[in-house]
């Protein structure tokens, strides 16, 4: 096996293992998703009710979930843009899938304790190390010590720039957790505007 | 690298996040079967009469992982039939994947109450809600975007009258919930006679 | 890609999806081993006390991390002789690996009920189910539709061995499981003797 | 397939099947985080207190995932110095990822526990079976039966030196926990310092 293969290899089981860590956060989100136990007999209208209940959960996950995925899919495009492994990310890269395992908890704390600062506060601030560690990974990801010399430029600045921007939404969102906790998770919606402030995105993304 | 193998590999890598997410969710099906704690000294009848009241539970954990499998097995096999990745997919597989994570949701909530209405119906929009996002996915995996310029047009015709078949079968099951919720499961397993109907099985299967 | 490639791609998946699925359901085990919770200021022995109690379900741990380790392997020695895929080894395959899903379940039961008749022989039971199921597997998989015409014939007399031992194991925990409910578990160290009966060890281990 | 191919794949499947157990391990730690409930209408500072007490289950989760990572950074250091495979790794390893399963258990049980003396000496205990497991994991990867014809000496040396270097951390932390049980996390941070004294680091790793 050639130096070349084996740090390939490197980089490989590092995109593995962090694919997987992605994968069971995001599927253990539904975890905190407490089942509703009803009395034998209970009429149709209290099923509603406790799945009505339970609607700041369900937004939650879905909200968690697409934060995820989207982290997931920033990961994707930076490490695909990157040929060569560097023990500079790995740190890095750890402390953003210990953030990124930590959702979850963030997640339900502030979907059941809805329109209060405290859990607001929280999330918004799990979101926002998240982002600025995400920005680090994607930076060394794409920078001179890993990137394919054969990756378009365009690319690279796409990447760079969509993970700025999620760092901007999340900052957006921290300050609407201040003063209206209950929508704060709007503000990561923000997220998509600054992207197309921020980035001009390539014709073809590989 | 190759233009034509960074988009190859972003394919494999689609499919592999998607391969974790559908094993965890399978897995964790489990979670929701609570272990019975019984005083030491119960007689053997106790023990059984407990296993007695969770054999809902267990049907439920027996039909949704059969569920989820076919669900993997037909993105399996729609993706065996894609040789290239497009960004068009990403959004609408995510759809997907948070729907199937959702599913040991649906499923507690379905057999922890079993012959009611609201669940059941909940439990069958959450099938219907996957079975009508995989038909998208496996139309765009098999449409002119990815699919393999080689892939037996036999096959492609296959995989999307399964796709077919499984909303069909998953609205059978809606209805059954509104009427007869206990057995609304039961419309699931039309899947096979619509799959039948809707499609000629090729002779070779990838 | 050619036909060979894609159905070599569909082995690839379909071991992909079991392996991640045995890995969760062996993590997944450590779920069940509840945490001692003390009032502040309890003594040392109080603490040593509530570990004592947790022996039976740590030994219960431990034995079905063996097990389904064990399970895995056999899993991984009988693909690694297959070269083609087969859509017959399907629905077995997922029907074993619904019953290692189910493994955390019976494991919790029977440990949290030592002692006891039903628990007892329902983890047995399923032990039994795994077993027969993964004979099935490994049958198919080093069977004429599926294995490496170039494997060597001592190796799949070897796999298949096993997979008997393993099913004869899960017999003899089954019978002692209701004279003897407590060292049930016992049964299926037996296994080892009647591999060493129905095997004679290749050489060389691929 | 040639022999030599066929055992790579082994090698392959055998450090993905670790991979995923190390990446669940890590990731199932959070659910050891009990999301704190308050009645509607607490003021910020109930949940801020509910926060504060829950800062050494966060320590536990942070320093816990630090080490889950630092092992499975040193498995994958040590699986990238070799290219066969070899049957007498398999059990070691299967022993390996069973205490690292145990994890999220030990974890728990200590930082629910803070300043006890059995918690933190149970914990130290996983902590030093994972470590000479390792070491014993590591001394086969990167020993004659497998290791890479072609694999710099002084890489093995720094793969085996930081293996010892856990054990003695872990040690260090396991006499400190009979003398002041709360502390006994920061014997682990004595890896850096042992390592530093045990190892040269290469100036190319891959």
């Amino acid at each position: 096996m050639s130096a070349t293969t084996r740090t390939d290899h490197a980089l490989e089981r590092l995109v593995f293992f962090s694919d997987a860590v992605f994968a069971i956060a995001i599927t253990l989100l539904v975890l905190e998703l407490k089942v509703p136990h009803l009395d034998k007999g209970s009429p149709d209208r209290a099923y509603l009710a406790e799945l009505a209940n339970l609607i700041p959960s369900f937004a939650g996950f879905i909200i968690s979930f697409a934060v995820v995925g989207v982290f997931w899919m920033g990961h994707h495009r930076a490490f695909a843009l990157a040929a060569r492994y560097s023990n500079r990310i790995l740190g890095w890269n750890m402390a953003l899938l210990g953030v990124i395992a930590f959702m979850p908890f963030s997640t339900a704390f502030f979907a059941q304790n809805l329109n209060q600062h405290v859990p607001a506060i929280f999330y918004c601030a799990t979101m926002l190390a998240a982002g600025a560690l995400n920005m680090v990974v994607v930076r060394i990801a794409t920078g001179p010590d890993m990137v394919d010399p054969e990756a378009d430029p365009a690319m690279v600045r796409y990447a760079r720039g969509r993970s700025l921007a999620v760092v901007i939404g999340a900052v957006t969102a921290l300050v609407l957790a201040f003063f209206i906790p209950a929508y704060a998770q709007i503000g990561l919606a923000s997220i998509g505007l600054w992207r197309r402030l921020l980035t001009s995105r390539p014709t073809q993304l590989g």
